[in-house]
């Protein structure tokens, strides 16, 4: 499994994946599931990935084979986000119907970024290559193990929220999902993209040993027995 | 979707459950999915269902009818919770299956109650009509939706936990749910068993307008970004 989450805010957008993967409880490892592209001043993108490992490096590869080789389309050349997003969900379906197709062979991704002229856009790309953007009222995006991390998502973040508080409450909502589900795992990857900057954005990388992830976790979690102990009790 | 929560704590079991039921978001209806079953100074019982709406119903029918008609196996014969549940568990698949059996005819139920001279039991009776019991170290079961509520039930609940705290812990694991998913909803039905006692525990009902759900909800939505503002911000 894998959790990986899109923010979209006034400010920029950020993207938190973790690093787990498995085939069975008995065959887990850790790789990355975010990768950036850009031209400094033209085009920044971060890419997210949940589902089938083979899938997602094949199409990963393709998309820098197609930058190196100049392909007539490719992320360098793509006018807006959608068409990037179009460009990408085409490459996931053509790699996994290679592989034999069917839900084994899928995988779904994130993207987020902006191209000089053109919106600011995080969209969401289906495995069958068709995608959908986020929504002005809910600004996240989910994907893989989506559940766990969600309550504290719908109840803080919204377009306003600085990428500060927007870390942070991913980070969060990553951590309910590691404590919940043993296939989310560690080391965590933060990557942003600033509106209107068209530069590379902030890149952390936070191992499971990290000290701000310990911090967050024990705050949280005490944060958590305090609110409790301040919640009103039903009279019996 | 349902979802139903059991507790086993030191002092007694604690029982929560939604009421909404959906065959489709256009077909949405409230069910009661909890029974209370028992001989004052012998038996309690508290029973709660997901699934299948038409099996569970079918199934608390056949529970009913045995006791009336004084079967030679029924839950007031039964020596003790583990035979209750094989009992219950026989019945969920001779429902499901003559009603053409599969995934759609299937129901889960959680079964926690003390019967004299046995031990205080929670169950999860599964839909091929064989159980588990609630673990020492992990004291509760869910049924349903049960990924949104539970971060909350991982952080805070043990077996030493008040029955009290444990309904408010419950409700806001409810709460949490019921946010996040719309197939989840009032009234919310509580009921316990206390440890000993052998007779009918706290039962209440709180609708979507209860004075004191309405307070837990916003005291938990204001102390949630109260912790959210005390959480560390990581450096960027």
């Amino acid at each position: 499994m894998t959790y990986c989450l899109g923010i979209k805010l006034a400010q920029a957008s950020v993207m938190i994946s973790d690093s787990r993967t498995s085939a069975g409880v008995d065959n887990i490892s850790t790789y990355s599931k975010m990768w950036r592209f850009g031209v400094p001043g033209n085009r920044q993108f971060v890419l997210c990935s949940a589902g089938n490992l083979a899938t997602t490096q094949s199409v990963v590869a393709t998309i820098e084979r197609d930058i190196k080789s100049e392909a007539p389309t490719n992320l360098n050349t793509v006018v807006d986000m959608k068409a990037a997003a179009e460009y990408i969900g085409a490459i996931n379906v053509d790699v996994s119907v290679k592989a034999g197709g069917g839900g084994v062979f899928e995988s779904t991704f994130l993207l987020a970024g902006e191209i000089l002229g053109a919106e600011h856009e995080l969209l969401m790309i289906y495995p069958q290559g068709n995608f959908i953007a986020s929504s002005q009222h809910v600004p996240y995006m989910q994907i893989g193990e989506t559940k766990y991390g969600k309550p504290i998502l719908d109840r803080v973040v919204d377009e306003s929220t600085t990428v500060e508080e927007a870390i942070m409450c991913g980070l969060i909502s990553m951590e309910a999902t590691m404590k919940s589900n043993l296939s989310v795992g560690p080391p965590i990857e933060i990557s942003t993209i600033e509106r209107g900057s068209l530069q590379p954005g902030i890149y952390k990388m936070l191992g499971e040993d990290d000290k701000y992830l310990r911090n967050l976790r024990d705050s949280w979690n005490s944060e958590m027995i305090k609110a409790i102990h301040n919640m009103p009790m039903l009279k019996l």
